[in-house]
Order: C-alpha cells, then structure tokens, then sequence
C-alpha cells in the first residue's frame, strides 16, 4: 500500500476523538466575508457543512448579504443616505434587502447544498417569526433590533435532520422588515439553541496580539478579558463589534465561540476536527465551573 | 338573545358537515391574481387559510409572482424578448424571478399568515430540492419543465402543523434557476401529495357556459368532458392551461379540483365550508369508480 | 355574491381568534337542567359539542340526570324519604340513579354526537373507578362526597380523540354506588384536568345585579368578590351552591368558569366563539397574576 | 418446605406455556348464565379476567344481560308480547334492557374488575357506535340485527390497557336502540378483533356425545363437523344457536372457540392455563391448512 | 371437575395480588450455590425467570462462578497463590475466570432461557462498559473493586424484552480484566436500577436466630439491626459479607432484598408470588418513611 | 496555513460522497486472520469500526477464533483427531472454543471497542437463538451446519446504537453448542441484515489473476464468474470457501461483498472512504438490473 492510502486513512482515525466529542451537538455557523463572494471557497464551506451534517453534528447556517445588496441597490438606483456615518434603511433599501437575503442568497445557498448531497431548508426572520425585531434607532429606519427569538422552526428542521440556512431578515407583526446585523443575529440563535460551538466566519486569522503579526494569533480568550483587551487596543476597529457578539453568545450559554479565518479552505473542518485550531476561542471559565 | 348571536352560531353550526368532510386532509391552495394584488383581498385569503388550518385542515399555499416581478423587471432595466409571442427567460431574469418571488412574495406572504396567527415557513423550489426543472425549450431560456417533485418537506412541515408556502422556483444541480407555471407546479404538487382538493384562485367566477353570462357557470365537470369543451369552445383562450391544469391534478390522483373566483372575499371558505359552492368543480366521475 | 354568502365567511373569519385562544385546550361542559330537557335544545348542545371538539378542543361533557330519574322511581313506587329537607338516597334509590345516570342519559347523549358526527365514549364514576366516593352524611344514604378523581380514563379518550361523556354516579371499592351533585363533580373533573374552562349550563342567563332585571346581568366576577356577593344577597338561593362551584373549580386551577344560559340555542358557541359572551364569567385576578 | 409450596410452585410453572402461548393476543369472553348470577362465581370470573389482563393477555369482556332485565320488567309492569314463541321488543322494552344492560350489569362488572385491581371501562353499542343495528324482523321490534361493527373503541382502550367490558346494545343513527343477541354479537366483535380465542360460557359442560352422559364431552369438534352433527342430533335445542356462534366465528377468523362450563369456577385459566380443558373447542382444520 | 382441577386454578387466582404489585417492577435474582451446580435446580430457576418475566416483571439475572472455574483453573495446571488466606487473581487467573463466567457459565444459561421459551442477552461487564472496576488491594491482583456501573445496557436490553444474563467479570479501560464479587455486584446493579427486588439465592434458608434450628428463621430484618446481630453473632462466618451486600443494596434505594434457599426448587416463585416466603427479607424500615 | 492542515481537510471533504452513500446502511465485517492476531493491527480495525460507527454507518463485526483456541486446547491437553483431514470437534472440544471464543475473544474486541469511544455489545450464537444449528457432518462432531438465523437481537442492538460484535457459536435448543464457520456465518447473517456490504478481512490482497504477482488484483468479480474461475484456478484452495461465502452472501441479497487485505492497516476505511479500493469486490450485475 503506499503511503498516501495510509496517510488519508491516518487523517480520517485521527478526526475520531473529534467527531465523537460533536456527535449529536448543535454547532452554528455564522457565514459571511470573503468565503461568501469566492465562489470556490463558497463550494468549499458549503461542502464542510455537508460533512458535519452527516458525521452526527447539526449544524445551523447564518449568513448575512454581502455586495449583493450593494450591487442591487445601485442597479436599482436606490441611494444611500447616511447619519453620523451609519448607514439608514429606508422602507425601499429594506425591501432591497429582503428580496436579496431571502430570495438569492439564502436560495442560492441552500441549493448548493443540496446539489452537495445535504438536505437544506432555507429560513428568513418572517418564517415561523423566527426573528422579531423592532427599530433600533428612529434615524437610522429598518436597521432592527431583536425582540425575541422564536427558535421551534430551527429546531423542527433540525430534529427532520434538515440544515437551517437562515437570512437575517428580522419582522414585526405590522409587516415590516428590518435589517438584522448577521453576527448579533447568529449569536442571539445559537443562545437560543444552547449551541455547543458558535463559529464565525471572518477575513482575518482571528485576535493578533500584534495585528502587524500574523503569528501572534491568541489562541483562546476568557470573556473576562475581553473588556480589558477593547480598552489596551488589542481588539480594536471592526474587531470589536464582533469580539462583542463572541461575549454576548457565550453569556448566553454557547460553550465555545470561534473566530476563524473564512479566507483559508477548509478553517472550519480543521477548526472541528483536528488538534490544530486554526482561529481564536472564546470561552467563559468561570461560567464552566 | 338577539337574532345577530343566534345567527352567527347558525353559520357555524351549519359549517360543522364541511369541518367534519376536510378534517385531517389535505387541501393545496393555488394563489394568484387579484387576489394577490389587492391588499385587503390578500389578508382576507391569508385568513382563511388559517382558520382552514385551525380546523384541522392540512393547508399548502402555492402562489406565483405577480405584478411584482414585472416591476422589478422595468427597475431593473431587464429587457424581455419574446420568440413567437413567448417571453423569454435569460438568466439574468430568472434571478429577478427568484429573488421576487422567493425573497419578497413568499416572506411577506409568511409574514402575514404569521401575523394573522398561523405557522407558516415559506419554501421554493430549492429547498429539499422540492421542484426539480430543466429547460422546457432551449429558446425560451429557463422557463422550467418539472422533472421531479421531492414532496417530504412539505410533509414535514405539514407533519410539524405548519403552512408550507410554496414560490414555485425551480431548480437543477448544476445551480441553474427556473421559472415554473404556478398552475401546473400546483397541480404536480397537489398530486404528489395525494390532496383531497386544489383549489385554483382565478379572475373568473369559474367556467361559464356562455362567458357573456355570468350566470351560466357550471358547477361540476368531468375531466373526461373537457376535451369536448375545449373543442366546442366553451373552454378557450387562457382558460384552456388553467383547465389542462384541473385534469392533470385529477388524472395525478387529487379528487377535487376547483376553480374559483379570487375576486370574491372568501370565496375559498364559502366553497369549502358552505353548501353554496361559487365555482367549477374538476373530478373524474370513472376515477371515482 | 349575494349578501349572504359574505356574511357567512364573515361570521367564520370572526370566530378566528376564538378558535386560536382554545386550540388545544380542554373544556369541560356541566349540561343539566332545560337543555338537557327540551329535545331541539338537547340537539343543538351535542352539535356546539361536536363543533367544538372538530375546530380542536377538547371536549369533556360532564351530565347530571333531570326528571328521568325522578319519573323511574316513581314508576317503580320508589317513595323518596325527606331529613330536613333533604332526599334520602337509599340502596334502591342510587341503584335506579345509577341506572338511569349510566345506562339511559348517558348512552342517549352518546348515541346522539356518534350520530351527528362526533366520537364520543360514555364514563360512569364506575369506569376506571374515575369518581371514588364515601358517604356525605349516613342518615342521608347513598349521596356522594368524592374522595378521589382518577382522571386518567378521561385523558386517555381525549388523546384518543373521543369526546368522553360522564355520568355522575360515584362508587367504592365496596361495590355501592353513590349519587354524585353534577355539579361539584364537573368542578373536580375539570380541575382534575387542568382545563381552560368549565362551562355550567343553567336555566338563568348568569348571575343578575338584580334577580328582576335580565339586563342586569354582570359578565366578570372576581371569586374574591363571591362572598361579598352572596352576603349581600346578590348570589342567593339555589345559585349558591352553583357559584360555591365555579369558586371551587377557578380554585382548582380552571381558568375560567361560566355559568351560561342553556336555555338559549348555540349559547356555549356565543360564549366560547364571538366576542358577545352570553352569561357570567368567574375567573381569579389574584390567579392571574 | 411442605408439600404445599412445592405444588404451589408447580401449577404457576405448569402454567409457563400457556401463558407463552396468549401472550400479546386477544380472548374475547362471552360471559352469561350461572356465573353471571351466582355473586361467588362472578367474582371468581372477574378475577379470572383480571389474572389473564395481568399475565399479558388482551381481554374483552361481552355479557348479556340475565335475570336483572326480567325484573326490572316486572317491577316496572311491561308486560312481554309474544310472537310465535318470541318475545316482541317495543320501545319500552328496549329502553328498559338499554338502561339494566348498559347503566347496571355493565357497570357492576365494570366496578367488580376495578375492585379487585384490574383497569376497565365499559362500553355499550353506542359507545363509539360499537354496534350498529337494524330490525331483524318488523314484528319483533327493537330485537337487533348487527349491521355493522366498529371496532376502534375496543382496540383503542385495549392500547391503553383497559379490559373493554361490553354490553350488546346495539344502536342506529336515528336514536333507537336494539336487544341483540350477546353470543352473536360475541362473535362478530371477535371476528373483527381477530381474536386468538373466543370463550363462551354456559351452564353445559360443552358438547355431550350423549346428553345423559357428562363423560361423553367432545373436547374438538371441526365447524365442518357441526351441520352433520346438528342433523344427527347431538346438537340440539338451545346449543344449535350456540354452535351457529361458535361456527360463526371461527369463519370470521378467531382460531378456536371455546364452549366452557360457567358453573364451574375459574373454568377459563383451567381452559387457558392447564392442559386440562373444560370444555368443547371449535377449529377448523381447513382453515389453518 | 375434579378437585386438582380446582386447586391449580386457585393457586393461580391467588397469586394474583403478587402479580399486581410486581407488574412492570425490575427484579434482580442474583444467581449461585447449589442453584447453579445440580442440573435439575438450574433448570427449575430458568423456568421460575422466564414465567416471572412473561407475567410482566422485568428480571434481571446476575450470576457468579462456582465449580467451573475451579476445575478450568486446575485442568490449566494454574496455581492458586494465598496472601493472609486470601486467593490472588493473577492476570493468567482473571483470564481464565473471564473465560469461563463470560464465555461457558452466562452463554449456558442464556441457551437454557432460550430454550424453555424466555428471550435473553448474556452480558458481562465489559459489555457496554457495564461494570468498570480497579484493583482492590495490590496484592490480591485482579481482584476488582466497582468503580462505575454504566447501567443502560441492562435497561435497553429489559426495553425490547429481554432477560439480560450478567457475569460479574469487570474491566478497565486499559483492557484488565477483574474478577466481581456477584453479591456486590448484583447489590450496585439492582441499586443503579432502582429495582423493587434484590433476591439472592444461597445455600441455607436464611438467617436464621439459632444456627442449629432450621425453624428458627428470621423473616424481616430491619438494616439498622444489622449491625447488632453481627455484634451478637447472629449472623456471622460467610452470612456477614452477604448481608452486608444486603444492607448496602436497600441503602443504594432497592426496596426489599431477601436471601432464599436456593436449594429448594421454584423458592423465587415462592417467594415472589405466594403469601409463604421461604426466607429472609432486609429492608428499612426508616427509608420507607 | 501549512500544507499539512489543508491536506488533512481534503481528505476529509473527499470521504464525503463516501460518508452519503453508506449513512445509515449495515455494513457486516468478518473479522479475522493476522488482524487478529497482531496487536496494533486489531487496534487499527477498532478504531476503523468506531469511526465508520460514528459517521453514521451501522457497523456489525463477526469474528472467529484463531490460534487462541488451538492454545486452549493444546493447553488443556485436548487432542484433535482428523478424519479425511478435517478435524472432528467433540464435545469437550466445542466446549473450548465456546469458552475461547464467546467468553475470550469476543469480550476483548468489545472492550477495545469501548475503550476507544464506540458502544458495543458482545453477542454469541446462544444469545437470543442468534445462530440455530445441528450437526453438518456426525463423523465431525459438533461442527454446525447453520440452520436457522434469529437476526432480532442483532437489529435491537443497531437500533439502540450499539456495534454488535458476534463470535459465531452455534446452538440448538438440546443445549449442544456448534463451532460455526466464522465465513458462513457472516454471510448469513449479512444476508438477513439486508446488509450494503460486507467485507471480508483476510491475509491475501483479494483475488489475483495470477497469484505470484500482487499487482494481478482483480478488482470486481460478477458472481456469475467464479464459477469459471475455480474450474480456470484463479480461485484455488482456501480460496474456494472464501469466494464460495461471497458468492452466498451476494445472492442472499448483499449488495457488494469485498475480501480485504487485513494486514494492510485502516484497510476498510480505504475501501469504504476512498476511490482507491484495496480488494476485490463480489457483486451481481444480474442482481442489480
């Protein structure tokens, strides 16, 4: 036998520790960034779904848009004004949105996944209300903030054995729509779900001690520490709203919350199942007392 | 006690051979035109749908696009082309098409159904792979041809109590998209799932002996009686799909099929659960045998 | 359309929320007195039953027995006994309730709901030893105070579907039989089951603020207000022991107890489907709280 | 230890593939006659019952009514027409086997099994229309002939672990009710049971050989046999309807009926648990080829 | 009939309330002594465990060694080394003691339930992990202590029906093996299941107040008089370790555990379901309070 | 990212077509030859089974003996006497290899199992009456010919999520037990399981066209041909048997069968997880049409 036989038999034994710690654990993958517009890296995520989904673990996807939105909104002329540098969305801009999450790229997705050979079902916000919101700020329009999460769709799909892809489009009972913010959205679900893992997606390699230094990678963070590592500028910029949602999950009772690198094929499956993390873990020590 | 009280309970009380006849089975609703278009016709269909389905009705709603696609279409500056009188469907499109009906028809459909009190998660063609297509005619684009009908998430959701919605976008694993009859996806669907009824929602009081003669409309055909009536006329012009339509539904094992006035507020309730029908009813009388 | 048809819809679109608000829920029905007499009222009762339990309540029809008692023991010489004022229930005398309870007004009842649609299984204290009674006072004989309600033979005939019909005829392990009030055992069979509501069918329209004056009826009582009501004479006579009821059932857990006109046709459809309730509600704002 | 304990220890075991043999089926009893009117025997028969349900066997107890019918009769004054040698059944008469049948014998029983520690409940043949019925002959009145069985009130309380213990009042749609023949209705009710086993009790020891002779019991007699043996007279009188029963079922598809001597107590665990029977069985050779 | 007739069904109509009171009970026989070497015992006790299982009891066998793996040990030439008068289990001795009890004794005993009509599964410990132990004392080798009982092998195993058959051979997870006290065993195993019964059979009638008067037998001991009969030498020799197993199994939550003769024959059915028990019951009288 | 990581993934991503087509199928594995005997190899196929167990297949291990009996026997002095060469298997014979294999072999493949983190429950041909057999040659002794194969306790095992580990000793209902071909065994079984596939672990590459050059594997075989090939003498030897079981096991209904080289480590996860099979494959293109 030559070695390769050996060697993929070697990496497939060698997943088992893993896949027995996941088996029958709920993991949610919140999906966006780079490895949403590559359409490669996007066969590629898709894929390590399927994978997760038929070694026992129920994965739950959350994506956001991307330049889709962007990209329909100026074919359709639609401007955006801003306030204070925040984006508003107006009635017609979520409108825009709605069809765009809900209709393509949520569709597009669970497509893929089914050609893959999963099961998917696509949800927005409206369905079943699974995401209810309200305004978050009057200037700022239909940029939603969540009032409750109605999580037995998710559940229902999950027990059915299918893959919830979920567009975070949230709703009131008026009929309005609102923009969710997919990283507040992913976290409020995976709570909700008393998820084993929250994974999210991102275009950087995770918390850098020196973000000029790739190889400072902080490897995993106690909650406690985040408060400190925001005001010494170690989690600084875009990083911080999301070192946030990391927080926010973990409070809600997700064990372990990753940062990984969507740029990098396959970060998920060796996130999961090889000894050799690839992103930073947040966890609460004190909360696993 | 007023007569009002007393009358209510009459009605409800006389609705009560109707409940019995339909408890438990299945009843797809094809949705489309007025209906769809006029607000206050759209939240009285929507609660009809869900009082059928608080009576123990197993309710699919199947809807097309709508006026809606069309708009987006101008927006958007598409451009249709016809061959032989026949628009066709590029592309570009067919994403219009999905992202309308799947992203904005269908979630606000849901919306409603959720606001007005009953369950509801909307589905296209993608999801589960629930509508498999290919191109009908290579001229026209991707106007699609059914080839499969994957019927299991429907019944899941049904199984779980909730109201599938059903944007017929069809789909095939190469990721391509397909514009679907709304009729005929009602039809295979409504076959697929051994309904008891389809009940087609249209702009006619159903068919007319003498379409001058609104009071010419006849209750009951046999399928095997529509031939002749399309050959005498009696049957013609669009009508003629939306009959073909009722047969295929019948000849794919749904007992009744009705074509109903859509215009009309309620209608669906008053065929149902009345003993005043308002429109056609299609059903095999040697089927029956 | 004409007028009607719309009017029809209307009344059943309305009863909507009501549908929604009982889904699912039990309620239990006291039936006695004129509406259990009069045979078109006794007709149109079974039919608001069976509607009930089609649009997905469940049903439990508790009855007591009414003048065929009283005529069988006067065909069979019975001479009834008078302590005080009160009937004596002799061995004889229990064993011709007993069968008259078990045997006759129940069977007919259940005969009446399997003929007009429903499914329904008649129940005697006996069946399942459902109501297990000792004697209230020796001098009085065989008049029952319950023990114990095993309420399992209800609950496994509604998860069966069946709408159980229950005589109040109590026993004992001994082999005797008791006379059970109707009334205290509805109270205790619906708090035994957690129901949402009893319903106690009477010959009065409710509770009056003055017995002489029918529009004086008061449609909520708080049952802290109860003792008030009585010592001031609002609640007298034979609706003492009647309310003393309801108070015993919202104490049992029961969320709402109406004490509604049984004389009036489709009352219990009024109450439980329209916003126009008929009758007098007793609920616990303390409960609520 | 003594003797005694030993041969105590002996019987249970002797009894190991008896109870092999009914385990998980279904023995329906006809029970009528002496052991329904001696107080010892019918609580021997009872307990009888209650060791079967207990060792795993699905019992359904079927009884007539006896003398209990006769003296309400009496006492009530209604005087018994006859017609050719049968008693004529009015109205009257029927409600008055309605009410002894359904509201007393059956619920004595009913009482008599809970007592002793088994779980019944009673029906009638209105209970979930049991037995449908129509007049068997014009001048005979409400005398019954079964028109339908509907069997799911039976298998349902059986699911549920009860002992269904029946009373043969048949019933229509129009509200009357009908005396019908327990043996008969004892086998239609096993036939569509698909019972293992039928057991009629009587006040014979089974089939004699020779009338005059106890010791001349036929213990197996094929239904092919029984015309022949109707002609030859060894079945005469009284057992002709009886054996008509017993032929009856096994056609209907219960494997072996058992004629067995009621008057001797727990004649049915020495028929089912001894390989000492008591009685005649009815088989068909031809049917289990 | 003639009088054994009588007597068998009396026997079975009595025990009727034993029955009753342990339907659906877990009984736990541990199994040894002289039962288990004279051929016609064994196959008495096999016919005792199934009759109990198909009356509804859910039994559970645990069973030691005895002769076999004496003879094996010295057929092998293997040695017995004592340290203080205690036998050492060396690796080579655990092997062999694995061997038998696993392999001959529980896969025997199996094939004879099977064979009488019973359903069972031999188990060991390694089996699911079912007894996980350590060494005891250094010196002593494999000599397990139970460190774990994993018990859902057992009750998986009872869920479908079968008898589980346990040697008491426990393992670690570096792949020893250690030989099990059974008394031990059998008391954490019917404590881990919450079983009504320990029974433990053994070669003497139980204990007894004067050694030498077999008449002397002690029905009902308390375990807080343990200790003090100990102390008083009421029990002592080879009777402390088995009431200590006893004393531990009612402290681990078993209701009553009893030491019975298991020389004499059907003693479990004696025991279990006649009002003659033929030895020692151990309960507490406190933890019944 | 380093290359070994992205490796590691794609391995992973490329088992997944593999990991669908098997989810939820039976494969059965005949377990034997130096994969028995070597220590790390028996490791490797453990961990193989817990793998393929976890992701989703149902996994049922058969075993034989092996030298471990030849040891016991030799070591017990028990000779074996040949007749035409094939050794004769007395009582005291089959007595060893029961002891060896149910109690020895089996018990440390489970243990294994376990102790890596899969759930298994050892079972032999006793257990439940799994494998029934009788003499196949009275000369040979106890040498059992399969009769009858009892799969229940099998599927009740898969169901609850155990592996099955099977030693193949036989029994019949005399208590004689049977030294069963491990081979036939499996085919038999596998054949009852309905199985996808079984593999066959043996100490050659699989079938060579020309046995002196390893690089001559055949990788597919229609059943049809063998017989060809044995007359030919492709298939010569201790082959003949093997392929003989093959032949057997594809027309009980096993849809591929594969004979594997058991020396070659994690062979099976090569053969079921990746397009480089490592044996030949039995099939029916007959079968298949």
């Amino acid at each position: 036998m030559d070695i390769e036989k050996e060697k993929r038999a070697q990496v497939l034994i060698e997943a088992l520790p893993y896949i027995q710690k996941y088996y029958g654990k709920i993991v949610v993958v919140k999906y966006g960034g780079n490895a949403m517009v590559n359409a490669e890296l996007k066969k590629a995520v898709m894929g390590d779904i399927v994978l997760l989904s038929l070694i026992g673990i129920k994965v739950v996807l959350v994506h956001g848009g991307g330049p889709e939105i962007t990209g329909m909104l100026s074919r359709l002329g639609v401007e955006s004004k801003f306030i204070d540098g925040l984006r508003v969305t107006d009635a017609q801009t979520a409108e825009v949105v709605q069809m765009v999450l809900a209709g393509k790229t949520n569709k597009d997705l669970v497509n893929l996944i089914q050609s893959i050979g999963g099961s998917a079902i696509g949800l927005s916000g409206m369905d079943g209300h699974l995401i209810m919101a309200k305004k978050k700020d009057e200037r700022l329009g239909f940029v939603g903030e969540i009032t409750k999460v109605n999580i037995r769709p998710v559940t229902d799909l999950l027990d059915r054995g299918y893959i919830p892809v979920i567009s975070t489009v949230g709703c009131d009972t008026e009929g309005n729509v609102y923009n969710i913010n997919a990283d507040t959205a992913a976290s409020r679900i995976a709570g909700a779900l008393g998820a084993e893992s929250l994974i999210s997606m991102s275009d950087i390699p995770g918390i850098l001690a020196d973000m000029s230094d790739p190889g400072s990678l902080i490897r995993e963070i106690d909650i406690a520490e985040v408060g400190g590592m925001i005001a010494g500028g170690v989690i600084s910029g875009g990083m911080i709203p999301k070192a946030d949602c990391c927080v926010e999950a973990v409070r809600c009772g997700v064990k372990k919350v990753f940062i990984i690198d969507g740029r990098v094929p396959h970060s998920i499956l060796v996130e999961l199942l090889t000894d050799e993390g690839v992103g930073t873990m947040f966890i609460s020590r004190e909360g696993s007392k």
